[in-house]
């Protein structure tokens, strides 16, 4: 089987390690631990007698939850399956566009949607100082003519940027597209989200995703919300009933699980600091400052080795950056996961 | 709110009848009354504990219970989001050529997505004569630059072409989309799927659904048939993910049980024999003959009055053709359900 470009990819890994997948712990896929919540569990069961009937094209109740989620009237969103599906939407709006800046390190989705739709790609690196990342547009870039996708929490550094530093770049870009599938695991008195500007930009997208903070990648769910007028537009563009009533039916619970929001935030914070500290310990390892429920490695050893190392001994899956072309090799990614996890992880790293 | 597109509304129906949607008795979705099979639904509780992974992007267990299934390789087969994502990247491809020939009436997101892509649709009716549909494409249409879209059996007339009948299309088209739907309802020796053949020509492809005959509309699932470099293609086009897990795991179970298939064939023609005599001999109504799991009837009365009449004193639900403009108001289409059910609609419609 050839090295996957996502992570998350347990079939590959399984083989790999000559076990089941359940047995890999995966680091790989920034899923939270904590998940999937109960009331998004509970509420999958109590439809499972509605699919024999169509989901509702108009995702009326959902649209209703995440219009009261984020206080914006429902016409500014537009739900999909998973926010990847409408990520190729918005590859087909920059495509139209003269070209597109994309930051980079990217996500390898960001290249296929772009590329399948011959959209012009310039990449923009991030800058890598001393251990930190920033962003700086060349002067050339900034025309009105075209896109801007970046995402924040940037993956797979962590980086967040602040909504001050984005803000300017609305009025220098044609469209600017702003993925935010990490940044509801930022405590909400430090998130940086652009909802809360977007009535104010015909020519801001956010996307959003629900898979990671709630732990269902594989029920398939995201959002976008963006202007009435494209999201109308790119509806046409797409079949009627994309997101299953499942998924539906657990996102709207998710959404008001305000108790398991509490418990992520409790979380996070505290189990990424320990994490970071212990890797920060073993030698020819360093971790990167992150926003987000994962950790970009610096690794002096070949990640694609110490892969297969850790799967081979220890049945662990990290994420290789191979599929990050500016990383390649020397840096690794790994998720936050529960304080036993991460230190089965720090442990079977030390040993390695 | 507006009159919907599409059957299986039932937050509309709700509206208008003033009940609540479960109340609804909908023919206006052409699903199956005898499933989901249980043998779906214990697929579906058994994957609840693995959406906190991502589904395989390959789907490899799900290609190849289809591959068994339809005794054809693997690399053959796409499994898609509905088969109405599908559809949306035959748009895209059925685009590149001079024109579409859509024969007509068709399904309303054939449009929408030849539209999306500014394809060049040319539509060629099927013919009506002393209460039968035919098929007759033009000379001048039989160009190879062009594309050709129908499907079999016809939705909503529910005629049944023969696979010898469309052979000679694919000599004289750049490429023969046949929708399949509906395929799956019509009894194994008289099926008239050109599955079988779709190895031996490039410019074949065959679009199937699990939605009606395993009634999991909510779920949704289809896969696309033709060769490889065409479905290799079409994966850029479109995000890794699209299939969730339950819809894969429910879609191997129910490929596998033959016992609701079976159970399905033997319900099927003489229920809807029975419904077709019923209906005749309803003054005013002349239902056409069908091989599908639906009736397309025509009625001397408004068929958009009787609709709302048997909603608001029945709540009953029926599928108006208004989205098929060659029908208008003088057709509407209802789906075979259990006897009970047809006996109720029956006896609505004597009352109207």
């Amino acid at each position: 089987m050839r090295q996957p470009a996502h992570g998350g990819n347990l079939a590959w890994a399984a083989a790999l390690a000559g076990c089941s997948p359940d047995a890999i712990l995966d680091f790989s896929a920034s899923i939270s631990p904590l998940g999937p919540p109960n009331s998004a569990i509970a509420a999958i069961l109590s439809q499972i007698g509605n699919l024999k009937h169509y989901p509702d094209p108009n995702y009326s109740e959902l649209r209703l939850a995440l219009s009261h989620f984020h206080q914006l009237p429902s016409e500014w969103i537009l739900p999909g399956n998973g926010s990847a599906e409408l990520l190729t939407l918005i590859g087909r709006e920059l495509a139209q566009l003269a070209a597109t800046i994309l930051i980079t390190p990217a996500f390898g989705d960001y290249y296929r949607t772009l590329k399948s739709y011959n959209a012009k790609v310039l990449e923009c690196p991030l800058s890598f100082v001393t251990g930190h990342w920033s962003l700086v547009i060349g002067h050339l870039s900034l025309t009105k003519d075209k896109g801007l996708l970046l995402n924040n929490p940037h993956n797979p550094t962590g980086k967040i940027f602040s909504r001050d530093s984005i803000l300017p770049y609305l009025e220098q870009f044609a469209l600017v597209v702003v993925d935010e599938a990490f940044m509801d695991f930022v405590l909400p008195n430090e998130e940086q989200s652009l909802i809360q500007v977007v009535q104010e930009y015909r020519n801001l997208v956010v996307l959003r995703s629900l898979t990671k903070f709630y732990s269902l990648p594989g029920l398939r769910l995201g959002y976008a919300i963006a202007h009435p007028d494209c999201l109308a537009k790119w509806q046409l563009w797409r079949d009627p009933w994309p997101v299953n009533t499942l998924a539906a039916a657990a996102a709207i619970a998710a959404l008001q699980d305000t108790e398991f929001q509490q418990q992520t935030w409790a979380w996070l914070p505290p189990a990424r600091n320990q994490l970071f500290q212990g890797l920060a310990e073993i030698p020819g390892l360093q971790p990167q400052v992150s926003a987000a429920n994962f950790l970009l490695v610096e690794s002096q050893q070949s990640t694609l080795q110490l892969q297969q190392q850790l799967l081979q001994h220890h049945q662990i899956l990290i994420r290789d950056c191979l599929s990050f072309k500016e990383l390649g090799d020397r840096f690794f990614r790994v998720a936050v996961r529960s304080d036993s996890d991460n230190q089965r992880l720090l442990t079977a790293l030390s040993g390695e």
